[in-house]
């Protein structure tokens, strides 16, 4: 049996979109880490023939459900009733637990109200999981040889019994055989539909996975395969050649892009100062993510005029009225300044025409150019993107820091995939 | 019928818990303001028989299906086969769209590769629903009266298809008496629990439903009632009251804090310039996030290096030594030579300790200081947020252009509640 599991959230306000289902991601990713699938993720109201018809649902698609929320005293909590008319087995009050449950309401000092002993009651042959954490015990019980386990869906109390309750039962429940190898690769710089070419290109070898996901402007791709199929390693190496070491970020779960940066700068022991235009600071702001950033980050000028640019960076005003300022020259004044005045080890620069507005035939929207700046010398690269005015902006700002990152590792400065020829003066 | 649909997502990116459901989350989020609710939202995975199944359960749920995703061009791209399975209808490859699609691949000068072809492939019988924004184009087919309308899952494109086709079939549906009257306050400066008792202090009127979203730092309530009841208006006019005119930026739907700024730098015809510290450029490219922001932006100096404070913004490296970096008299400082420097009407600085290292006894980790500078005078705000690195950086961006906006609107600059009591030099 593949090694699934099923989720089911309930609540009102994950549907009306007011909150982000945050526990369904909590569970699934943990899971994942121990690479256990989850089939579906099913959020529903809270309402006990919707629960009930989602329980049959899933659990005809995975040997394991897990449940979270509705385990609460008031009227719209109705988990249990739904759990008890699913199984067809009536709900009992558990003396044990609500012994607990007068305990802990003592303990807090609040009063325990007749309404609270439904929370001490549970479909008959569960088996209770205990919650130190919160008023709301959980409890697991078996239909058809298939698992129920239904935990609570306060935040932390959830963290808590996935890990006492949760990961246990799963641990034990799939055998580590079932567990399968996974390796990821984190990209940027190559358009999504080219990774995949690259990826599938000549084939992939039975019993390997694959999943790609645009975290825009980032790609990552996660291959699984089970424990005991060897031609993972190597596969995963071609694929690691055909789209180029250049472009991987990162090979660990979870890595962001300013995070990679962040500790590579750390590492080279470099210092970075930014000049920006139409990023309005963003380019700095990636940089200044992690704590930190002070070890290399020395700061930046945001010269969104004309005048700013001369202000501060030296921009010579000639220039930008010979040249405009969308240009190879400004991007390469501005970088090469930035450098002087924060006295930094390398500085890089963005100018360009992130829209909607203000693009021209020669220049259109999506134009911009990275000027680039260390103690071998400053130069320029003319880069475009197709795209709204946001991920323009994210993309120039990651195609900047791109730059720091390959001249920290030594590779060739300028992907042509990405940022198109670098102009001439 | 009640107004109601049910959303799917495919994607083994957010079963395995790598990326948030957003994409459920805008549907839902977006169907709730027009007053339809969502029953049940489910995630499967890129197979063709989860896909199917998942389907047949929510079709059987609700009169109209809403999928998200698995339209791209690569292999675990299944949406339009499953779909194309569940109707018994084959797919048809068609030429219009077809054609589109190679001009579109023509003007981004990208290679139109013979897998792109799929994304032309509609089942038989589909309305093909136009994507201006992206390749793949969704589609809307029926199945025994009921509805399924596909988009792309890459979230600026579902936007605009929400727009374009979803909500206009959605008005159409379902019949205007079905559709609630909705009010909506925007809040930004009152913490959530706060707001929350100045709604329904004194209780809210029968028939009126309220709901809160919190979209870090901005706060979203959302009224709604029958379109009969007379109640809503003066009780929405009381809550106005309550909460203070000065902390709701908006009351337009779907409006951001951004957003209503920019319209309102526009309109008052002032300039602003900012100086950061912790943020690293966060202001600066909030202030650039749309477009036309030329008409107030002149820029700003990141001067995350104490150094750097100096060489740009000339704050006096004694006054630093003296007071330290993050203190009320280099904000005072940073303010004021931003706005001399940029030339600007006014000029607003952040100077903190963003964490998670940094803090002390005196200034722990989520102090910073607001400096605010206008023809009136320069003046600083001692403030403090006790949350995450980038919370905290992102409430001290939104408190910096909070205190713009007020400036602007001429309300008290300092709201109480929430950046505690300006400290005295």
């Amino acid at each position: 049996m593949e090694a699934c599991v099923a989720i089911l959230c309930t609540g009102n306000e994950i549907l009306d979109g007011r909150v982000e289902d945050s526990n369904s991601r909590l569970l699934s990713s943990t899971f994942d880490e121990l690479g256990v699938h989850t089939a579906h993720i099913l959020a529903c109201r809270d309402d006990i023939t919707s629960i009930r018809e989602s329980i049959a649902f899933l659990l005809a698609r995975a040997p394991i459900l897990i449940i979270s929320g509705g385990l609460g005293p008031t009227s719209d909590d109705l988990t249990r009733e739904a759990v008890s008319e699913f199984l067809g087995k009536p709900l009992y009050l558990d003396q044990g637990a609500l012994e607990n449950l007068k305990a802990l309401y003592q303990r807090r000092k609040r009063i325990f109200d007749i309404s609270n002993t439904k929370q001490a009651q549970f479909p008959e042959g569960s088996k209770i999981l205990e919650n130190p954490v919160g008023t709301a015990a959980g409890f697991h019980c078996q239909a058809g040889g298939k698992h129920i386990l239904v935990v609570p869906g306060v935040p932390h109390e959830l963290k808590r019994m996935t890990a006492d309750h949760l990961l246990p039962f799963l641990q034990k429940f799939f055998s580590r055989t079932q567990i399968p190898q996974t390796a990821h690769l984190h990209i940027f710089g190559r358009p999504e539909s080219k990774v995949g070419e690259l990826v599938e290109r000549g084939g992939v070898p039975p019993g390997i996975s694959i999943s790609y996901r645009a975290h825009y402007p980032e790609i990552i791709v996660k291959f699984s395969a089970d424990r005991n199929n060897s031609a993972l390693a190597p596969f995963v190496e071609q694929v690691r050649q055909r789209i180029g070491a250049d472009f991987i970020f990162s090979e660990l779960s979870g890595h962001t892009f300013d995070r990679a940066l962040h500790e590579l700068l750390i590492a080279k022991q470099k210092t970075v100062a930014v000049a920006e235009s139409c990023t309005g600071g963003m380019l700095g702001a990636l940089l200044a993510a992690n704590g930190g950033a002070s070890a290399y980050f020395q700061g930046g000028a945001i010269t969104y005029s004309n005048d700013a640019k001369s202000l501060l960076l030296n921009v010579p005003p000639q220039l930008i009225a010979n040249r405009g300022a969308v240009s190879h020259e400004v991007a390469c004044s501005m970088a090469e300044n930035a450098r002087r005045v924060f006295s930094s080890d390398v500085a890089v620069s963005i100018t360009g025409i992130a829209g909607p507005g203000g693009g021209s035939a020669e220049k259109p929207v999506g134009t911009f150019f990275i000027g680039f700046s260390s103690a071998q010398g400053t130069q320029a690269f003319h880069c475009f993107a197709s795209a709204s005015r946001t991920m323009i902006r994210t993309f120039a700002s990651y195609t900047a820091l791109d730059i720091v990152r390959r001249h920290l590792l030594g590779y060739d400065l300028r992907p042509t995939d990405i940022i198109g020829n670098p102009q001439s003066p």
